[in-house]
């Protein structure tokens, strides 16, 4: 199973000491690089909308199963926090769509470093039945 | 950037024909198989929890970039719709966490097929804040 990048985020986190711990929490822009041959897939992608962004935490560890959380000195799990170290580091952010040009897609509320690979966006989900998109 | 699977999932069903369109519309259970050497991720998960079950749509095309959704005539990107079709078949579906035995995680509301590779488990975000864990 290998994963083909769709492009690249670029965001104003080079570290992750400088990336909020939710992207939520902040109001900076980032930008979704998609590869030009990727773009027709936004068809019909609208500004404001919320999207799900999934990238590849590129500088997470893939060998650690448990961690302390950043809460208390209790031990997880990893599949038990949002660590984004983990087996399979694909992390998940909701963002809302700013600006669309082509292929380049602005977004607010992203968490990802600088760089991490673009792996897919989907639309986001909605609060009262937390699969289903909440634009079809 | 390879995946390695988790594990695998055991669900009710055999072919997309018999899933759920979305998980949360059925009272199924389906079994989270993970591994062996994988069970200390789960360490502090508790049944009822709200988990994000991440897994590998191994039976969708990976070479599609626009397609007409279930709902009407149009024809959206792949981006903006949940389609299992996309460049890398990440699916992602809210589940509930019925029972723990080890390295199996008995859950309901998933849609996943039959056999579909396990890739990730988080905890459920929360309707307030889509990025936030509900449960820390």
């Amino acid at each position: 199973m290998t994963l083909k990048p769709i492009g690249v985020i670029r965001s104003p986190y080079a570290e992750r000491k400088d990336a909020p711990r939710q992207g939520f929490l902040s109001d900076q822009t980032a930008t979704l690089e998609l590869a030009p041959e990727y773009a027709e897939g936004l068809l019909g992608l609208k500004p404001h909308s919320q999207i799900l962004v999934l990238y590849w935490a590129d500088r997470a560890e893939r060998d650690v199963l448990q961690t302390k959380t950043p809460f208390g000195p209790e031990i997880k799990g990893v599949f038990v926090c949002r660590s984004p170290a983990r087996p399979n580091p694909i992390s998940l952010c909701v963002a809302e769509v700013v600006a669309i040009d082509k292929h380049l897609v602005r977004v607010k509320g992203l968490d990802a470093l600088d760089g991490s690979p673009l792996l897919d966006i989907k639309p986001q989900i909605s609060a009262d039945h937390p699969n289903a998109a909440v634009d079809r």
